[in-house]
């Protein structure tokens, strides 16, 4: 059988060399990983990789625990969480399932009994259900993105100074009467911010002199759900805002759409702004507060390279940035210009 | 060390059921399952899993080879695979990455040098890369979901059949100026039946005599994609369609965007036809082909695990359900009524 010197000698480097390139633990550049594995493929040489893992104790396999990847930002992060791990030689092992539920929680024992991980990257975990915790608690080099953690490495959008900038333009334009779309009494099921979200919603209102304007309007943030609440709340043409801060781009979304329905004019008689710079902001012409997701997965799986390098790093609580994007979805609003 | 017999005894069953329920190869009772693994847990029981895959050559993991999750067809399609990889209490490792690409190509060859997987389920293969063909090759339990194969079982819905019966209940509706939206040169970066698709288009127009009409509008199938596209049809009244087979609901749903722009009447001027029922179809009143993903991806695990108990099993080819669901998007041509 062909050995892992084979394909050293083949490749014309040195053992300890093609063993990183194969296994993906530790720097190889990508040059040398090419060579490496076209010899390892000309010697059909096969690392029974239970066999290596077994010697190096390791797998090259990260797990990642994420509720959905039917929304645009778990999609995002998602393709950005494979292409960083698959630069670094890592295969990445999927589980989904709602928060909270039994399927998910076998998940965990079975992943955390099973030892088959090399590191975690938890999505959004729901705070409330100490999943967080109970990961940091294995040992497992973890890193959380979305919810904060005193034992984790953590990666996120300031969820507060989002919103709260997304209110303040709103603001500036002139608008008082502005509703917050998308508190959702459950809406910890995603743990997405959503609280925060409205707290910065909140504070630009208070900041504003405006505080016996707050108005959160719950709704579900999907564009469907969003559509039903937002035309049940524009309907209303007494109660109707000049303008609405939308928890995320799908919720915006699902405002135009209402808006749109009802023939009442965006940005002429309602502004909307959303956050995300979702796939569709450009095509309903949406102002939105940009985040990328992608980013904030390469960065994840970054920050979990130093971890399983070195356990003792100090923890890292990295920001991801956001930009406002002025498109034509808002205004200053009919009274005021 | 804690033992699986410790498990067994603990949990009142026979040692080789405690295996069964904690490695998820053969059948045990959820009762069971769970029976087992409290006493696992209990016991703080942790089976090795390299050591435990050593002994079985098993890895209860399912590589998942899929070009994208941030399509509704793909994110439904995982979340069903997910469960019933689950519920078969098997990993789910995901290789995605567009296909043709470099990285795709280091993570087959990867993953298969590397015998990680007990099956793999493959979404949407290109044909032309012979990916399907070389995954055959490794004698490994395949499952195709979308392209057909002869070395491996299949799942599809019939993509002539779908767009045939859209295409035809345009034309009952006294639409002959049927423009088709969706058939774009590179399609077959997703190899997502769109030229079966549009096949099954050209069969209606030319069974109702209509192959003069025939009228393929290329576009990639993204809504914001397929809105550009259909604005720049629209727009030309002397040439504008009376109706759109869309090749699925998101060209559909740009269709419908563009006509809203353009104040052009749906169904009044325009009727729309897509393929999905995607989640966002009935907040536009879309008439549609339903196909089920999730179900599909059941479908598939289904298909793999008979294939993981018998390699000599005979192949299954399952076309899977579809059905037509009339909502408000499409009526009578003017003219006709």
């Amino acid at each position: 059988m062909t050995g892992i010197v084979d394909v050293a000698l083949r490749a014309g480097v040195a053992k300890s060399t093609a063993s990183r390139a194969l296994s993906g633990n530790g720097y190889v550049s990508p040059e040398t990983r090419e060579r490496v594995e076209r010899a390892a493929r000309e010697l059909a040489y096969s690392a029974h990789s239970s066999a290596s893992s077994l010697a190096t104790g390791r797998t090259s396999t990260v797990g990642v625990i994420m509720p959905t990847a039917d929304r645009w930002y778990f999609a995002e992060l998602l393709s950005g969480l494979q292409q960083a791990l698959v630069a670094e030689g890592l295969d990445l092992s999927l589980f989904g399932a709602t928060a909270g539920s039994a399927e998910r929680a076998r998940m965990l024992d079975h992943a955390l009994a099973a030892r088959r991980f090399d590191g975690i990257i938890a999505v959004c975990l729901q705070p409330g259900a100490h999943e967080l915790e109970r990961l940091a608690g294995t040992g497992l080099p973890l890193v959380s993105i979305g919810p904060f953690s005193e034992r984790a490495d953590t990666v996120t959008i300031d969820d507060v100074v989002a919103a709260r900038v997304a209110t303040e333009h709103l603001i500036d334009l002139g608008h008082e009467d502005i509703a917050f779309l998308g508190d959702e009494p459950d809406a910890d099921r995603f743990s997405f911010g959503e609280r925060k979200r409205l707290d910065g919603y909140c504070q630009a209102m208070i900041a504003a002199g405006l505080e016996h304007r707050i108005r959160p309007v719950p709704t579900r943030s999907t564009i469907p759900e969003a559509f039903a609440t937002a035309a049940a709340l524009l309907a209303d043409r007494r109660h109707r805002p000049t303008a609405i801060t939308a928890v995320c781009d799908e919720a915006a979304i699902g405002a135009i759409l209402a808006a749109q329905r009802l023939g009442i004019g965006v940005p002429s008689e309602l502004s909307v702004i959303g956050i995300d710079d979702h796939r569709y902001a450009a095509m309903f012409n949406l102002t939105t507060i940009r985040q990328l997701p992608k980013e904030q997965g390469a960065e994840a799986v970054r920050l979990l390279r130093t971890r399983m390098r070195d356990a003792e790093a100090p923890l890292e609580h990295v920001l991801s940035p956001i930009s406002l994007v002025a498109r034509a979805s808002t205004a200053p609003p009919r009274e005021a210009r």
